[in-house]
């Protein structure tokens, strides 16, 4: 097997992928602590075309170091914006109509597993997606807010995931359905 | 909706851990750099109840205290060891029966979305899956020697994910295809 030529992946041209259609998703980080785990979501919204990032609270924002070293300059290719409260942000997309989920262990959770978007409304409908801060996760006034939650199902010691891993699952799982 | 408590995550003791049926999959870690990623393969690695982790060449091992931050100690439930050249572990595990791809951009490479395990062989099979250094990927000497590759499907500019990202993608997958 040979390995695929830099020339061969057909890679967009920033210009070409500002005009691609994008996945109707917006990711919200509450609070999320590491740069280095801001700089991955960029990453990962880049591979997926990704509508927004909306960094809340304490998450870094772009120009940062760490964030482009992690992001290998995506924060320049995925729209993003800064909101000071995460309860705004979610407050504000649930009135454009968006479909607000926490990933996040919570009772009323659905596994990641069992996820049926078609139980979430018509065609047309755009999702946001709210990730935690490393420790204290989603806040809770935050899932409060939401529509609903998703769960990662997990059988380890640690039932914790690095939220950039996370984000790379859940993220995966709607480009599979939504592309 | 209310967060689940810790009490009700009903996470495994290190040693209810070990006793637990584990997941046919090992996870062969190609000279990877960064000792955070191989921390946070250790974490996946304990979500998932893999089998084990082959950490090869400039890859560090534990004891280490990156690894061990971005494990969250997760390096002392999940198995590995040690191998400097990464074409011998691979050569080891195929000798032991086991099917070995590359999560790598290939020509031949079967995309995640189509992953159909079945083709693979018979019920009983155990995988293991190659992920590679940040920057050189999975070495061709590497790919020569596996039985296949799995690539990603991505729409982005910079045609490329952080590995311990990736890495949740792929095990994420294999999680929910082998449990």
């Amino acid at each position: 097997m040979q390995k695929t030529t830099n020339d061969e992946l057909r890679r967009p041209t920033p210009e070409e992928f500002a005009a691609q259609a994008k996945l109707p998703l917006t990711v919200v980080l509450d609070n999320v602590r590491s740069a280095n785990n801001t700089g991955a979501f960029f990453r990962t919204g880049d591979a997926f075309g990704i509508e927004r990032i909306v960094l809340c609270g304490i998450t870094a924002t772009p120009p940062s170091r760490e964030i482009h070293k992690s992001a290998l300059g995506a924060e320049l290719t995925v729209a993003w914006d800064y909101e000071a409260e995460t309860t705004a942000a979610v407050v504000r997309l649930r009135e454009a109509g968006y479909t607000v989920l926490a990933v996040e262990q919570v009772r009323e959770a659905v596994s990641l597993e069992r996820l049926d978007l078609s139980g979430f409304g018509q065609p047309g409908r755009r999702f946001a997606l709210v990730f935690g801060n490393e420790v204290e996760g989603v806040g809770q006034a935050v899932v409060d807010l939401c529509h609903g939650a998703i769960e990662i199902p997990q059988v380890g010691t640690k039932h914790s995931l690095n939220v950039a891993v996370s984000g790379g699952m859940v993220l995966w799982e709607f480009f599979k359905r939504l592309r």
